[in-house]
C-alpha cells in the first residue's frame, strides 16, 4: 500500500530522522517505487517536492535527507499506483489554496465508484482518486463557507466528508494548513507523540538511532504520524477504523470516531497487503 | 530589480547552462538575495522549487544545478523585496489551479495603488503586490469562462489584464500552464529562439561555454526569455513596453503591443537600477 507520514510540532523541528526511515520504503525496503511527495509548511508558504521516482534513489529525497528544514506541519506520501498512471501530476500530496491559505492533503487508499460532480472552486488536474477527493473535500468546504470556519465547525465538516469518503473505500488521509493538522484513518495509522523526557530511538528501517534529548529543549513536542511504525522500541499509538485526529502543536486536540459506513465498497486496492489482511479490525 | 528567466520547448529539455547564470544573480553577481524559485512542468504536472534564501548559496539551487530535469515550460525568478517582507509564502513562481490546469506566474516589477477586491475564486496567501495581481488575473478569467476559452480569446483578455496591471506600475510576467507561455513586458525583457544550427553559447555572469550542436538533435527549438540577456555571443530580441508574446513549441506564436497605459503610476521599486534609469525607453 501507499504509506504516509505526518509531522506536527510546537516549534520548527526536523523530520530528518522520521524521514530517513520512510523514504527507504519508497523501493528499498518496501514496495513502494511510483513517486513520493513531501510538504513542508514554513509559515504561511509551503515547501512541496514531488518526484515520480522511486524515493529510494531520487535526487529530491536525497536533497530533503541532507537539508534540515524545520517545519511545524509536514506530510509526506511514497505511492504504490492503483488508480492513475505514475506521473508527477499524480504525485501527492496535493496543494490547493482554500481562504488565502495552502492546504496540503495526502492519501492511502483506492476510492471505488467515486465520481463527484465537476467542481465550481477546485478541479482534479490528475487522475487520481486521490486528488478527486481533495478537491471534492475543498468543494464542499468552499461552497459552505466563503470565510474560514471556526476550527469546530471545520471539524465537524471534516468528519462528515471523511465518513463519505470512506463509503467508497479504504481512505487513510492527512490534511493541513499549516496550523492544523487533520488524520483519517480508515485502515492502518498510528501516531506517537514525543516530549520531555525525550527518549532514544530506533529506525525500523535502518540501523539508525537518535536520542531526542540531545536535539530539542524541554518545551518541545513533537507529534509524529505514520501508517507503519517507524521505530521498534517505542509505542506507537494505532488509530481506529473511521478515527479522526485534529493536532495542533504536537497534540491531539480533536477527535472523533465515525460508525463505520452503511455501503462500504473496500476492494483492498494498494492496501492488499498481508498485514491489512491478517488484522480485520484494520481493514 | 528582480529578475526573470523563461523557457518554453518543443521537447523537453533541461535548463542547467541558463540556470547556471541566473542563479549567481541571486546574491553573488547581482543583489537579489530576498529568496527565489523555479517551476518545471512536466506534462500537466509541476514541480515548484522555492526558498527564500538567496540563490547563489541555496541548497535547492544546487539540487536544480546539478538534476537535469527536462521540461517544456519553466518559469524562474530571483527576488528583491518591494512589497512583502522576505519568507517563503512571498516567493516567486506562484501556483493554483485554473480549469483542471495548473498556472504559474512570476513577476518583476512594483504595483502600487493595486487593491482589487477580494476574489471568489482565488485570494493571495502572502502579502506581495505579484501574488495580487496573479490571483486578480486568474480571478477575471475564472469568473468569465468557467471552461478554458479558445487560446485567441485567452490572449485577448490576458492582453487586456496586462494593459490594467501595467496602469498600477512596473509590470514584467511570465505566466504558463505548461503549454503555453506569455510573457508581458513593461520595462524589461529579452529573449532568443535557438534551433539548428545550435550556436556555441557563453555566459554572460560566469566563465562557461556551452555548444549546444552536442545536445540536441536538429528538431530541437528552444525559446529562452530573461530580464537581462544571459549570454554574451548571442543576440537577443529586446521587447517593447507594452508588449505581450505567447510562446508555444519553442516560438513567438501570437504577439500584441498595447498602448502605454493613461494612468502610469511607475515609482521605480525593485528596478530603479541604474542601468534601467539610463534607459528611458525601458522604464
Amino acid at each position: 500500500m501507499c504509506q504516509l507520514l505526518g509531522m506536527n510540532c510546537n516549534t520548527p523541528t526536523d523530520i530528518l530522522f522520521s524521514f530517513e526511515g520512510f523514504h527507504r520504503r519508497g523501493g528499498l525496503t518496501d514496495h513502494h517505487g511510483d513517486g513520493w511527495g513531501i510538504a513542508f509548511f514554513e509559515g504561511r508558504g509551503v515547501r512541496l517536492f514531488l518526484d515520480d521516482k522511486p524515493a529510494a534513489d531520487s535526487p529530491v529525497a536525497s536533497l530533503v535527507r541532507q537539508y534540515p528544514i524545520k517545519s511545524e506541519n509536514v506530510i509526506a506520501h511514497i505511492r504504490k499506483a492503483t488508480q492513475g498512471e505514475v506521473n508527477l501530476a499524480n504525485c501527492h500530496p496535493f496543494q490547493r489554496e482554500i481562504w488565502g491559505q495552502y492546504w496540503i492533503f495526502a492519501h492511502n487508499g483506492n476510492l471505488v465508484e467515486f465520481h463527484p460532480d465537476t467542481g465550481c472552486y477546485y478541479q482534479p488536474v490528475g487522475s487520481t482518486d486521490s486528488e478527486r477527493a481533495f478537491c471534492h473535500l475543498l468543494e464542499t468546504l468552499r461552497q459552505r463557507w466563503c470565510q474560514p470556519p471556526t476550527l469546530e465547525e471545520l471539524f465537524a465538516a471534516i468528519e462528515t466528508l471523511a465518513a463519505e469518503l470512506r463509503g467508497h473505500g479504504v481512505c487513510n488521509f492527512m490534511l493541513s494548513n499549516g496550523d492544523w493538522l487533520f488524520v483519517h484513518c480508515s485502515t492502518r495509522l498510528h501516531y506517537i507523540v514525543r516530549q520531555a523526557p525525550f527518549p532514544t530511538a530506533h529506525l525500523v528501517d535502518d540501523d539508525v538511532t537518535v536520542d531526542f534529548s540531545t536535539v530539542t529543549t524541554p518545551l518541545d513536542r513533537v507529534a509524529v504520524i505514520a501508517t507503519v511504525p517507524l521505530t521498534d522500541n517505542e509505542y506507537w499509538t494505532p488509530l481506529r477504523d473511521g478515527e479522526l485526529i485534529l493536532f495542533q502543536d504536537g497534540l491531539p486536540l480533536l477527535h472523533s470516531v465515525s460508525t463505520p459506513p452503511t455501503r462500504r465498497v473496500d476492494t483492498g486496492g494498494c492496501d492488499t497487503d498481508a498485514a491489512a489482511k491478517a488484522d480485520p479490525a484494520q481493514s
